[in-house]
């Protein structure tokens, strides 16, 4: 069971690639990707699921907020198993929350809602779900990104090309908001 | 955005009951229930996601092996955020297999596939995400076993009724396989 796989993403991948299949994954060693300083790690996507949901983890150092951004068929969840997460979100009415959360604590942002987070300890990881009708999300990352073999945390941070952020984000039912404001106060 | 709300299934609940709001539930504080010695905290529900996925936390003591079943619909992750799990699945064809998970570890089971497992250490923690396009069945702890009050896990197991086996599995997609044999050996 602790075969490796290739798959239409990666040359060696603990991810059958045939659905149908059950699999173990040892923590880590999930198909892994680079995004800035943060490391994603794809534990199951859409074709494990039926399209249904998919399941990753975001590990990251302590750092700046990531740009708030909105999803118009996609809802979220961010669940941190280490470390601490502040979460930003604003509701459909316009209202705006943030909220600390640490070991244990959940998140739920559902589609349209304009949210973004600021890892706030050095190591945090967080489990996220992110899914809805329209499909599962799970190689944005390595897309706006780039895939990786390594283990660990971005010994550099990767850096997208100024012109992917034109074309991957929609890709994936993502949609930055480079004028949005958070009002909350932190 | 810490208020309290009335939903279907609980007169309080940090879930809001329409869709479409996003919420934040601090640890422990999600929709709780007793199952035998297990406690199962929904932090989200199908409501949520459109019926594309839900989220929740098993915790237990070390114990016996939970019996056999399958989803015919559902498919199944999970994933230990503390102590060790082992898990049992049967692909398929019929192959078996068993590993043990401990934190960061991660298992997944397609639908159909017959799967058991043993919490091998005190105050172990799943997260678990079980859906499909049949939907999610996250509120099948509560009516198997019983909803909770009170935090942490049960003082006293929690066992069913016995005719509550003829009726609860199959309304949530799951289905015990009284006569399954694990020959993987531990």
């Amino acid at each position: 069971m602790t075969i490796e796989y290739a798959t239409p993403y990666r040359s060696r991948s603990f991810i059958p690639p045939q659905p149908g299949k059950p699999y173990f994954i040892e923590k880590g060693m999930g198909d892994r990707a680079h995004l800035f300083g943060d490391l994603v790690t794809v534990y199951a996507g859409g074709e494990q699921t039926e399209n249904t949901f998919n399941f990753f983890t975001v590990e990251g150092p302590k750092g700046d907020i990531i740009p708030a951004h909105v999803h118009a068929d996609t809802h979220e969840v961010f669940y941190i198993t280490d470390g601490a997460v502040r979460l930003f979100v604003e509701d459909q009415e316009g209202e705006q929350y943030e909220k600390l959360l640490t070991e244990g604590d959940f998140g739920f942002v559902p589609k349209n809602c304009a949210h973004a987070y600021r890892i706030e300890r050095h190591h945090s990881r967080v489990v996220g779900v992110a899914a809805g009708p329209g499909g599962t999300f799970e190689r944005f990352f390595e897309n706006l990104g780039t895939p990786a073999e390594e283990l660990g945390l971005p010994r550099t941070p990767y850096v997208p090309e100024p012109e992917k952020f034109g074309t991957v984000p929609q890709r994936f039912d993502v949609r930055f908001l480079p004028d949005h404001q958070w009002r909350t106060g932190s």
